[in-house]
């Protein structure tokens, strides 16, 4: 068959944003770029489209060829496309997200192409849109982790409601009242009260909570409840 | 400066689903498509992203060409991408949504490509990929309207509870309890009674009622109440 006549065939990059956590901070993972322009200068995770792969294996492709971690679930975000975003050629950029615990991926991470955590406000200047892109992912990041127990799959076995507390304070860089926090979260009924206390931080102590697996994807949702919770659609469908 | 060496550039289309509720019924409007291949079978609206204008840019000028819409607010949703999902030649499609008043567009549309309104369950066959897409974006627009108020803009200035509830159960396919409905749509404090009753379908009546425009955007996102409600958040950031 004969192609598409009078149109314009253009690169299609992948962008990966890939968030972490450290156990207390949230961190963005940035190379150091590999080739012209803005060679060596700090960017998101990228690369182009090739012929015989969809834009999730590529995004697949991509972050283990920079950066050596494989098996993160990232979810595509949004395709970025002002007709200048990149100075060589057009070129449009579908960006991927994902979340992960820093701790469980340290020895995938290679030194390549200086792949290197940076700690949320201390972002360095990045390429092109890349700082558009993440600004955007943050945001998806912040009303996801509202709506989807997302952060507790960061949480160990065992933790604190400080330390709980401290992750959502710290993702939405807002403080909130302990005492409300605590009353919320304990009213979702998805936390088991232990018996032993963590008495790193303060003399008094504070007793670990674990996860009760069989309540929370459950009770998590929030969803407006006068739809049948049977017929909620996920938000990734 | 010069190219990037060694790349493939491919074809991006725009591919406009444009879900419509027309006081009854929800439908998805569609095209005979133009030119080969499918010449004439029943597509989504499309075309090809060109030189000089942004994604955001080509779905208006799509959707305004095809079927003469303007001024519908569409967001986009995800790219699409299978090496094979278009037999001519390789092209991914970037998909857009938007859920509008049919009514309110009724003399917009066009007739030039034989655009045409069908109810979500009598669509026909759709040429490549396009059930697929319709079929997410329905799974995503049952998500935003347990969240959001946007079913809510489809409203006339007054409705009945019964009329409500039609709305949400049409969307979701699904049979909601009317007790637990109506405690629960009145609970949120949105809704203000008037003194009329709509007496067309039953001898007793049902209520008018109107939206409490102050109240509604602000009482409607139930996320995580943990979170500071200035703190969240829009989805679509």
């Amino acid at each position: 068959m004969i192609k598409y006549s009078n149109q314009t065939r253009i690169l299609t990059a992948i962008d990966c944003i890939i968030f972490g956590f450290d156990g207390s901070d949230y961190k963005l993972l940035l190379i150091q770029r590999g080739f012209a322009p803005e060679k060596e200068k700090w960017s998101l995770m990228g690369g182009f489209l090739q012929p015989s792969e969809s834009l999730d294996e590529a995004a697949d492709r991509v972050l283990k060829k920079l950066t050596g971690l494989e098996n993160v679930y990232m979810e595509q975000m949004h395709t970025f496309s002002k007709p200048d975003r990149d100075p060589v050629e057009r070129t449009i950029a579908v960006a991927y997200v994902a979340l992960i615990d820093i701790q469980k991926y340290k020895k995938q991470i290679s030194n390549d192409f200086h792949a290197h955590w940076f700690p949320m406000n201390e972002l360095p200047n990045l390429i092109f849109d890349h700082e558009e892109m993440v600004n955007m992912a943050k945001s998806r990041l912040r009303y996801k982790a509202a709506l989807h127990p997302i952060l507790f799959e960061l949480l160990p076995a065992k933790f604190t409601l400080p330390h709980l507390q401290a992750m959502y304070e710290s993702l939405y860089e807002t403080n909130i009242d302990k005492r409300n926090f605590t009353r919320k979260v304990l009213s979702t009924n998805m936390l088991v009260k232990e018996k032993e206390k963590d008495k790193t931080s303060s003399k008094k102590g504070a007793f670990y909570y674990s996860i009760d697996k069989t309540q929370y994807k459950d009770q998590f949702q929030t969803v407006l409840n006068f739809i049948p919770r049977n017929e909620m659609p996920n938000a990734n469908e």
